[in-house]
């Protein structure tokens, strides 16, 4: 343990480009990034992926002998394989071998592996996922959660969600004033199903939380929210169709544009720019969800998640390690309820 | 009432550009569609519009005293103005002088004016409002509904939505085989919350709906699904991102395109094509909702509708008369129950 820089475990088996996509996009981490990584999985099968980069740094192996698959029932198949790599992955993270975690890999088990093995922070009723999307200003981020941890959510828990949310811009993407919205389909307060009512209520009275209102569809990228909640069901409906419309937008761009002798010779011209296009609107080049409110830095990432993807989640792992995100919500949570941070602190550790 | 064409009333006050835009959209659509208009609103105002289109065919006039605004509450405002316009123009339906509306006005009142004049079709417990996306497959539509008239819906009010988006879809858009999929977290049936397993079993049961399964946020425009039912809220979150988004990346494209020389050659070049992407992806195209369940034809457009939009929504109306949508849901319900038809329709005209 000679260096001093913060260790990633990366689980090196989950993922349907898993091990080598995986293992690219953290070799490249390892060498942009000022981290070291520990690679989670099947010697055997790791070395034959690094055997491929032979130029690039050592990663240190720990070895896994299991992995759960993508159709596997989460809670029994953590169970029943203890040595999976999700597992001996998080396990990094709670013996305090390792700062954070990244998956690719079944992602019903990647949360309910991060609860299981790191607990949740003290007083947070549940973990909930965040997702980062970009919104239509420039350089400007909006963390919408859960996307798909919570299928029902009571409104003391999206009350929470809102408070971890808040800390993450606040920290994590360095908004000075975050501002909160609740995923409704109208502005008013007047408008949604019970729980939207509820919270509303709850997030209007809390003095920790900076509500500007309800946020409707439209309103997601506007740049408006900086944090936006809702619970598991409709967020994750969202979160895929935002991925899924990107791709529909980008295809449509390959119909259109080289279409006739014109459109041939200005998509030629365009080429660079079209790039910068697909790049802000690629969810591949978003990193990840975060897994907010369990004792740990985890994100989870796409199936579907190559090296570049792996890369981006790295460095979202690194970014909430860096502005210290647990502790944070740790303290914003104490103040919340009145509590000496010193006293929370203590407990958690214990 | 000389002329043997369908009659649509529109609703020539509501809405943001109303009414200048809808009377320019009502007047193309009379001239380029094979259907009668009747608008419905302030003589006076309606007038002025149409003088600054003096070659224009002539257009009758229903006088309307009152208008709805956009923030008033739906059902107080509907019942102390009994001359708005909304409710003047579903009476024309209601009376026979008219086989539809279109209404850009104030959403929630149009959708109550529709079901407190029209009444529900005999059997339907709620109506929904249907929205139709294209998808990623060339000249293939789905349905989703219900996009904005219930935020909670019980398991028997999405089969019955089900059944509807299925008529709708194959008569209205001529699919002959219409795939009926449940909007969801997840494909295996075991998937989402309550609501959502209770509605997957009465779907699968039913064997008058051609239920294939979940459909997730990624697959809503894959063009796998023909119909996708999910409760309002849902539906219309999904429904304001999905239009949002869409600006989003024209506004990416409008500021990355033309960057540097070769772009603004390249952009220069590429307009007509980079115009029928604008066309295929930005909603204005599209007409509005239909307000399915109801004893009348009702397109709901949006408020921000202009002349296009509410050309688009008139020949929604009217594709959805000509192939008589009303009559085939209520054939299909008494089929579903196994009830005959003459009996229904006897029933329903009492």
């Amino acid at each position: 343990m000679g260096s001093t820089r913060e260790k990633i475990a990366v689980d090196a088996m989950g993922g349907d480009y898993a091990p080598a996509e995986i293992v690219a996009g953290a070799i490249r981490a390892s060498e942009e990034l000022d981290i070291e990584i520990l690679l989670v999985g099947d010697p055997h099968q790791i070395e034959a992926v690094l055997q491929n980069h032979p130029t690039s740094r050592k990663l240190e192996i720990v070895p896994a002998e299991d992995v759960i698959s993508m159709h596997e029932e989460p809670l029994t198949s953590l169970r029943r394989k203890p040595k999976a790599s999700i597992n001996v992955a998080m396990d990094l993270v709670k013996n305090k071998r390792a700062s954070g975690v990244v998956s690719a890999g079944h992602s019903g088990a990647a949360m309910a592996a991060g609860l299981l093995r790191l607990g949740r922070l003290k007083g947070i009723a549940r973990p909930a996922i965040g997702a980062v999307f970009p919104t239509l200003m420039a350089n400007k981020s909006v963390i919408v959660l859960d996307v798909g941890a919570n299928v029902d959510c009571r409104p003391k828990y999206l009350e929470q969600f809102a408070l971890m949310g808040k800390v993450y811009s606040q920290y994590a993407l360095g908004v000075e004033d975050p501002k909160v919205g609740l995923l409704n389909i109208g502005e008013e307060s007047c408008k949604g199903n019970d729980v939207a009512l509820q919270t509303y209520q709850l997030l209007e009275e809390n003095p920790h939380i900076p509500f500007i209102g309800n946020a409707e569809g439209r309103d997601v990228l506007s740049g408006q929210f900086d944090v936006i909640v809702c619970d598991g069901f409709v967020g994750n409906i969202l979160l895929k169709f935002a991925e899924a419309i990107g791709d529909v937008l980008l295809q449509t761009m390959r119909e259109e544009l080289p279409y006739g002798l014109r459109g041939q010779l200005g998509t030629a011209l365009l080429k660079p720019n079209l790039r910068r296009i697909k790049q802000r609107i690629d969810h591949a080049e978003h990193g990840g969800g975060l897994l907010l409110g369990v004792d740990g830095i985890c994100i989870i990432s796409h199936g579907s998640s190559q090296a570049p993807s792996i890369f981006n989640a790295i460095r979202l792992a690194k970014e909430a390690i860096d502005h210290q995100v647990l502790e944070r919500i740790q303290t914003s949570y104490a103040q919340s309820q009145g509590q000496s941070v010193a006293s929370v602190q203590s407990s958690t550790e214990s």
